[in-house]
């Protein structure tokens, strides 16, 4: 029986989503309990592998088992079981083809920022912090062009292994807060450091070192070292995942250019 | 010349604010600073040490220094040098005889506690979690009953090694929130793990399992065994200090009994 997962987490005191040699990650203790549960090692497979000190407040995974448990005990269990940064929301029975990374075909993310005279120690690890002022409609028009299908070559870490660099983002803006701003954006799917990358961008165009009028050369450059910063990973979240193309034209339409993966493409 | 420092710190990332053998604390942070600054070794001297994973939206500490540099200019080095999980508010010169532990003669706690129906883990570590329905007029009405000089060896950790178990509360309320309730406790001193043990003496109120009746009969019975439970360190926050009777005064009235140190106990 193959279940799926809704989870949120923390990113601040794992080192990153995936398993490794040593230390704490959302992987190790999610295999852990279900070790634990049925005497045997259990792989997960995640929607999305986050870094080290990047937040879900949505995430999935899926696992098969021979268990004979309710959605309900195995929320309970789990729970339980889990530690205080982690929290299951929803356990649900999915047919055996499922697949939580080849069947996802969007993600949103949302990068959070305060501003502000001085740093506030109680955003640590939860925001990232620009004390300088930020001219936000220069930024938000900057996060527009970068909506719809592009080759982000450019706006990604060069440890990106993938073949294809071409993504589609359905939705690129910045949503001024009580604190500062968020950048929220939702795409087919995201390439290494993405985010990132982009809201280190907009913070230069922000500043003014910018316009938002260089993105379109910019993406035709395909190359990192015009765009060389990277924001920090503490005020990244995942905020939702898109597991079918019914849930994501929903919520941008019907005309949207769907991204199938379906494929054994690193994503 | 003696420094007076206020300063802000998110307590999770902390074995506690007190130097040790090993190990990430405040005071190890803040001494590294300063002995890079002076080539020599700088003690400092804090309001208060609090508990590993407790917080301080206030805590004083001052030193002695032969560095002629400006307040502005300490409060600018020993931010630009402390982790983004300290930040420093205020830096002034003092006389020769005050002195943090000595002086202060009242402290306000804050401790916070979200409820709901599940776990949230963006929380952890900055407020508890109560998953029970709890009657916050009683526990209002309880609290209430702690205001006062009282012996407060009931409602304290064994380990307190201080002689006279004698304190006195200007203040315990039971404040709902938007997400539960705080609890704001100000009082001459505290003892060890004494906010602790009346929060979660207060939650059993709350769940009906005490009465705030009992309060009188516990106090005087002055025995942990009757009070045996202690809430956890991450709702705990050091929120206020006061460095004179008059600042006391000015907050609590002319007739309230001050308790002055200026002695080597423990508090």
């Amino acid at each position: 029986m193959r279940i799926l997962v809704k989870m949120s987490y923390l990113g601040t005191h794992f080192l990153g989503f995936q398993i490794q040699q040593q230390g704490r990650t959302v992987q190790q203790q999610l295999e852990k309990v279900l070790k634990r549960m049925h005497k045997t090692h259990v792989r997960i497979h995640p929607t999305s592998r986050t870094d080290r000190g990047v937040h879900a407040l949505e995430q999935y995974f899926h696992f098969d088992t021979p268990l004979n448990i309710s959605t309900d005990q195995w929320q309970y269990a789990l729970n339980s079981a889990l530690p205080d940064d982690i929290y299951i929301h929803d356990v649900s029975v999915v047919d055996e083809d499922f697949h939580c990374r080849y069947d996802c075909v969007g993600k949103r993310y949302r990068y959070r920022v305060y501003q502000g005279t001085h740093r506030d120690p109680f955003q640590y690890g939860l925001k990232a912090y620009e004390p300088r002022t930020l001219d936000y409609e220069r930024m938000n028009e900057a996060a527009h062009h970068f909506i719809g299908t592009h080759d982000f070559t450019g706006f990604c870490s060069q440890k990106a292994e993938v073949v294809s660099k071409v993504r589609t983002l359905y939705q690129s803006e910045i949503v001024p807060t009580a604190e500062g701003f968020d950048y929220v954006v939702t795409g087919s799917g995201f390439l290494y450091n993405m985010v990132r990358v982009l809201v280190a961008f907009l913070i230069e165009v922000g500043r003014g070192k910018r316009q938002p009028e260089d993105v379109p050369r910019l993406l035709e450059a395909k190359d990192r070292k015009e765009v060389p910063f990277t924001a920090p990973a503490e005020g990244l979240y995942l905020e939702k995942v898109y597991l079918s193309p019914e849930a994501l034209t929903s919520d941008f339409g019907e005309d949207i250019k769907i991204h199938r993966k379906k494929s054994l493409e690193n994503d």
